[in-house]
């Protein structure tokens, strides 16, 4: 490929609605244009980088005896109906007609889908256990899409689907599966991914892992244990506190605290630490608008999809209306309203002479002891763990709250889509059984951009061999210069004609905007060729991440290329 | 790949819906299942063949100097209202808005995706020429769905578009497309496919042509010419027509014809030829319901997408209602009401003494003579070509009529989509012109249902080696028999080690139940271990179309099959 061809725009300047490195320059290199908000199309060069990422991807799954199909990107919502989720995803799922008034819907998983292809197929247990896998176009309605292709609205994903006959073979194929996604990882560049324990969301299922590029720009928060091997996703992980009891238990009594409506004026009001405060954080169901009141130690913060999780049903911040039971700023456990529900966090387990609010404008209780004056409490787990907060493995003060991107997940789904869709097969007594399913996603473009996160400079991103776009960027500097030109171009035929993928500079530009140019596609190779250097025979032979830096005779370098290639490959 | 895993239904029965062969062994062979109208999930055998496909594709458009790209699915209305197909284009766009109620559509064809993503990019003439491609998931909501893969609502293209500075460019990289499709075709297996000369439709352009694989199933029509080169899609075909001039002209005259409405019957009663005849067919305009009156000789039919052509905008058979001013059965040229749009075919050139509608009820004219009676007339050209017509180019009564199925096509596209979206590049006098485009399709799914019509017998598809989902299907005869288990499980070894793609079928079922699968999976060589040949130490090495049948010694088969297989690559 001569690069004066390459369809893209490259440009210097920081686009200014570009929070994230790897946003801007996947911009700037002309690697993505954007078409609507969380749409994106794919220029040459990253369609190259895909490319690679997908046959990756398709090497791995294949080795684990995955078979390649293709569902539809559109599916009828009778299919939906039938695993209940028409109704239970909300507005992320696209609905639609068409022309003749039937329902339908974009793809934004296919576990129905995978079910409806091989429901009557797998009718006996001989044919199990089996995978199945596609790679194709999704679509999610991300109310907030960011951060380049990070986070889309449209994208490509790998997504498998298992079927197996007891949870131990889905369990040993999960870790097949495991494993593979760390090859996967690895050979896209980034073995530094970990794994995390996570929530399963609208998957359903109980087991489920995210695979995470820990990065300070990841919208995902992690919580790792310095002293054990516990990691999770904060949706994920369980929150513990240890509170010990003051030796005198107050009694209850309200206090007069005028406009103060947070916990922590309370506190500085009454000389408290927060610590000693029962904080209330109110949601509604999105289906009746109903209250949902969680209250949690002064100090610590709700996790909204724990909470979600608990109630079992989708829930936004509340909007707190006059009549509704409830007075904002003034909330408390003691003489709660009966329409609303009450949620006690286990952070109050054991904790003795709290405030809280006194349910009345302007009233706060001192005192509170939730064992004593609330009677018999179940306490539920929906608040966040906290930095240096209990590790609920070791239970040592030991975990960090890292940000990574999630690049991959997997899922053990059990039988709820093959029960829900009325799935079976024959045992072998000839018994009826549902299959149990596991499932395992990975955003192509997504990973490519995390690559980009991880591995960039300033100047560009340094792509790894294995999914680079070109493995050689090739520069005539001078190319007026007719010897520097015969070189190069010779260089160029002879790396073609051994099979190197190389990217040929050779307009007339300044030597500043070649090099930029090379930065910003990342190449991990780059040879010049310049007069400068013809007058000793060599050529400069550099790499992207600097580590390498030779003068080559040049009638070595197509070798010196294909020897440093299958290093870095 | 074991056959007692490969993921997919095969049965004996044919499906009571499929009317065309391919359609009915793509569900019979576990290819393809029906997830809602006209819309498929891909089994694993399908997609092997399908990704053989795209490959083929991939590297013959690599070759035309093509750089892959990928365009949204999803697109934002905005974009099809720069170039007016939001609106032009009818109810086979899919239109629905997301979460926030911005318009978006499904793409079905990506001419405004293209130039969105080079737009800014190509400003300069020196970018120029340069062609880009992508190979993705397309919807149309096709009103009538029909014959299995061959036309769908959801399916995958490889589209691409070109574009150029001159129209001699861009005809000179038409003539390149033009060739590597023909390349594409008969690397797939279907050397037989024909161009012909198209219709353009809603892409706009003038010349464009079609790739037709010919079959009686297909659901395109073609003229051919027995005695030159010409060859064109009915639609895209002149209908030329000679009359000739009767010696005397008589007088129009009104007859009395009480319920004839057809201008059969009315022959039949004045006992005149139905060519000696003036023909009604009667549209209205999709936007207002207005009347289009064609008129041809009374032999011939309209064809709708010339009419829709001449007319300029979309048509449907009309509904005549009472007061527009038509007179169902009785209408023709002579004092037509002046709110109707009257089109007089070139068939009725020179035509003399004819019958026709009085636009009275129970009345017919004889005796009608276009030019003295209708005065200076502008002919269109709306009649379809009939077989034994005259060839446009060299004039002889030597057109036939066949059936196809259109497996590509290309267009001229001019500057339609540039100037209507305001792309513009510098020419080298630094004026901005607007660039020129060419776009070229094929759909992969109808490509391989169309090879599977044209290559199948009873039994099941006949796959070409270089698409086929597996180059060797190897049958273990008696899996029971410990000697050709071995001798089997050996071969099978040995062939993949070697690099051939091989399925396996070890099942201890029938050689009935064996073969007729091995039929449906259609791979093209067939290796037979069994205890009887295997006295004679030779194994069976057949092909799919009967062709080749030979007894190879065991040590020899692999390497004979990798010569069969090159030879049929």
């Amino acid at each position: 490929m001569k690069l004066d061809k390459l369809v893209g725009e490259r440009f210097k300047e920081r686009p200014s609605d570009c929070v994230i490195d790897s946003h801007a320059l996947t911009v700037r290199g002309g690697y993505i244009k954007n078409v609507a908000n969380g749409i994106y199309s794919s220029y040459p060069t990253l369609r190259r980088i895909t490319k690679k990422i997908e046959q990756i991807i398709r090497e791995e799954m294949d080795a684990i005896d995955g078979q390649e199909v293709q569902f539809p990107v559109v599916m009828p919502a009778s299919l939906w109906e039938e695993s209940g989720r028409y109704t239970s995803i909300g507005s992320e799922m696209v609905r639609f007609t068409d022309r003749n008034k039937a329902p339908l819907v974009l793809g934004m998983t296919h576990e129905e889908a995978a079910v409806h292809l091989v429901r009557e197929y797998a009718n006996s247990y001989q044919k199990y256990p089996f995978m199945i896998y596609q790679i194709q176009t999704k679509f999610r309605d991300e109310g907030r899409p960011r951060a380049g292709l990070i986070r889309v609205r449209e994208f490509t994903m790998k997504d498998a689907y298992s079927f197996h006959t007891s949870q131990e073979d889905l369990e040993e194929y999960y870790q097949r599966c495991y494993d593979a996604y760390n090859r996967i990882f690895a050979r896209c560049g980034i073995p530094e991914v970990v794994t995390v324990k996570s929530d399963s969301g609208m998957m359903g299922g109980s087991i489920s892992h995210e695979y995470m590029l820990l990065t300070p720009v990841g919208e995902d928060s992690i919580a790792v244990c310095s002293e054990c091997d516990f990691r999770a996703n904060i949706e994920a992980a369980p929150c513990i506190v240890e509170n010990e009891a003051d030796a005198v238990l107050n009694e209850l009594t309200k206090v007069h605290t005028p406009d103060m409506h947070t916990i922590e004026q309370v506190c500085t009001f009454l000389n408290a630490p927060v610590e000693k405060s029962c904080k209330a954080v109110v949601y509604q169901r999105n289906a009746d608008d109903t209250y949902i009141v969680a209250f949690v130690r002064g100090d610590l913060e709700v996790n909204e999809t724990k909470l979600r999780n608990t109630v079992g049903c989708d829930i936004h911040a509340a909007e707190i209306v006059d009549g509704c039971g409830l007075f904002a700023g003034f909330i408390g456990p003691y003489n709660m309203d009966e329409r609303i529900t009450v949620l006690i966090d286990g952070s109050l387990k054991g904790a003795t002479n709290l405030t809280c609010g006194a349910n009345e404008t302007d009233y706060h209780y001192t005192g509170l002891n939730i064992e004593r004056d609330l009677g018999e409490v179940e306490y539920c787990d929906v608040a966040a763990i906290k930095d240096g907060g209990i590790c609920p493995v070791c239970g040592k003060h030991s975990i960090t709250i890292s940000r990574g991107i999630e690049v991959g997940n997997i899922f053990q789904l059990g039988t709820k889509y093959t029960k829900a869709m009325g799935m079976q097969y024959l045992d072998n007594q000839g018994k009826a059984q549902y299959p149990i399913m596991g499932c395992y996603g990975i955003g192509v473009g997504r990973l490519a951009a995390s690559v980009c996160e991880a591995y960039h400079d300033e100047y560009g991103p340094i792509w790894p061999m294995a999914i680079a776009p070109w493995q050689v960027h090739l520069c005539c500097m001078r190319a007026d210069n007719a010897e520097a030109k015969a070189c190069a171009d010779k260089l160029y035929a002879d790396m073609q004609a051994a099979g190197v993928e190389v990217i040929y500079d050779d307009r007339s530009v300044s030597a500043g905007v070649m090099f930029s140019d090379a930065d910003l596609i990342g190449v991990p190779l780059r040879v010049i060729a310049s007069p400068r250097n013809l007058r000793e025979g060599v050529c400069e032979l550099v790499s992207r991440d600097k580590k390498i830096s030779l003068k080559i005779p040049v009638d070595e370098v197509v070798a010196k290329v294909k020897e440093l290639i299958n290093e870095l490959m």
